[in-house]
């Protein structure tokens, strides 16, 4: 029986304070309004980004809320005026959307919707500003316009991207953030080209998928640097050829990276969210066409200090956000590539959970 | 009667000493060597750069030595090995040259050739360390490889770019310098597009060249930034909509900008050589998409500052040297376009002297 048009009564982990523990409750999803569309979560992965503010250390709180925005799910419904989407498609929540309408997604240079460009402080429906989940009568608000730890959700149509059906969805949930955030980053910005020498700074989820952007450039070469060695053996999976600890060398990184490439490496990616590191990927970077690309989101006070003559030599300075993917543009062909075999996501699956309740 | 293998008596500018006035001489310019071409040069224009190493302040000094690099002339005669050139052909001398051979003139993303890169300590030719230039014995150093402030020079042949003959060769002369510095540093870096919105930092001859990229490439707004306001009336020849003096604003200048372009411009160029111009071009680029090039060279303890997140949101930085062209590859092209009337560089050339002695 459809349950098209009505609330929705179903499991979700919430939120109801900083840094307690997410309790499963059972509540209410309300049906998906003009431009919203509600979703079956099937898979959700963690990302550090829902511990951060779950924590709620120095940022407002807005509790009790619903995280989570790494997840796979299928259409349950729609609302009015939702034509690209139907009941049934497969899909992935994206937590940064695209209207299709304003003067970024018009531009074809940035990503960065003007309308749905992530907000962590809102946990209402831009339609009406309110919420769609509720227990009991108790409003529960949003997270980033995904809040996918709940069995159904309602987004915003132009933060839900339709992948083909063929896709398995537990594999591609990582697509939705972590993946493209670091494979993007390499193909779309730093755009390595065959047999350069590529820097990852950072061999966490992003930095792994940086490197496996690198690994389908046909990089020829691909340095991984972080702080834990034992990080090493896992990132070979990804085409990393060499590591560099910071930590076993007394001379700057940027200058070691230089010596064992002549001169530097042709791209380098930052995925630690260190401005120290910020600055050694751009600095470890061969002049004349040396090009760095920063992924994390840096501290609030960070300063990015460096020689203008290192950017009079040639070099070039990127920062970019998703990877510069568009979530309903671009995001069918990511899984498409996936299951072509031309990218590998399972070996970023390292622990699953299920429910055995 | 040819003077190809013999020892040509000429004058030239020596200067003998920083800062002292250049002295019209009669001097001796020894036949080309193996790879290299002696060019008549017919025109000069003066560069900053050249009043700067005369002035010597704070560098090596090397003296006596032969000053200039913006010109045009005529090939004399070539050395052993040189067939792109030959007698009668009209060229540019370029004060970074291009070897054909190396890592960088291979790599097709650099101008900075690994051999012939801008060398301002070294006064003598590459094949033997000797100078060309002799007055009654004693030897006259060269100056960038140019030298031009002589009626014959010595140049390897991989600064010399050869020309169209239907070129003007008073006018062209400044292409070898200033002018492709500039154009380039938009048309080949920041690369705007059509009815993208453009500030050029610093109105001199450079920045001048810079706003002609933008007018060529269609831009729809080109805003001059210069502390100086009386240049603007003459910077509107080169397509200069607006005019933003920082010294009439109590806020930074890149805030003034963002303001005047609804967040900011689609490409900015600096070219004053101050840090400050710098961070101000980065950070009145647009989020999303903008893209700031770094032309003029900063001071020795200049440090660029500025918050990550500026390019987190999607800001890129470059720097480029002589536009990013290469001279042997690309400055005939330049020449072409000045033929075909796609760009002007007529008015450049404010005030011209001539040789009544």
């Amino acid at each position: 029986m459809s349950t098209a048009g009505q609330v929705i009564k179903c499991r979700a982990a919430v939120a109801w304070e900083a840094g307690k523990p997410l309790s499963i409750e059972t509540i209410e999803v309300a049906p998906p309004q003009k431009g919203e569309v509600r979703l079956k979560i099937l898979f959700n992965s963690l990302c550090r980004t829902d511990v951060y503010w779950w924590d709620a250390k120095g940022q407002t709180p807005l509790f009790p809320r619903i995280l989570g925005h790494e997840a796979s799910g299928i259409v349950e419904s729609v609302g009015k005026g939702v034509t690209h989407l139907k009941p049934g498609d497969h899909a992935l929540p994206i937590f940064t959307g695209e209207c299709g309408e304003c003067t970024y997604c018009k531009s074809e240079e940035s990503n960065l919707c003007e309308l749905l460009r992530i907000n962590t402080d809102r946990g209402v429906m831009l339609s009406d500003g309110k919420t769609r989940f509720s227990k009991n009568g108790q409003p529960i608000y949003h997270f980033v316009g995904t809040s996918t730890f709940s069995e159904y959700t309602v987004l915003h149509e132009g933060c839900v991207a339709k992948i083909n059906p063929a896709a398995p969805l537990d594999k591609v949930a990582v697509v939705s953030c972590g993946f493209c955030t670091g494979f993007g980053a390499t193909v779309n910005v730093a755009k390595p080209k065959p047999n350069n020498t590529v820097a990852v700074f950072g061999l966490g989820a992003v930095g792994l998928a940086a490197c496996e952007g690198a690994r389908v450039s046909g990089a020829s070469r691909i340095i991984g640097v972080d702080l834990l060695t034992n990080r090493f053996e896992q990132a070979k999976q990804f085409g990393v050829t060499d590591f560099v600890n910071p930590k076993d060398h007394n001379k700057p990184v940027q200058e070691v990276i230089a010596e064992m490439t002549n001169g530097g490496v042709d791209r380098a990616i930052e995925c630690t969210g260190s401005i120290q590191a910020s600055i050694s990927a751009f600095e470890c970077t061969h002049d004349g066409w040396g090009t760095a690309v920063l992924v994390s989101v840096p501290k609030k006070d960070a300063e990015f200090k460096t020689h203008p003559m290192k950017f009079m030599e040639g070099r070039t300075l990127k920062g970019t956000f998703y990877g510069h993917y568009r979530p309903r543009t671009d995001i069918p062909g990511v899984v498409e590539k996936y299951l072509n075999k031309v990218i590998t996501m399972l070996d970023f699956i390292f622990i699953s959970f299920k429910d055995k309740t």
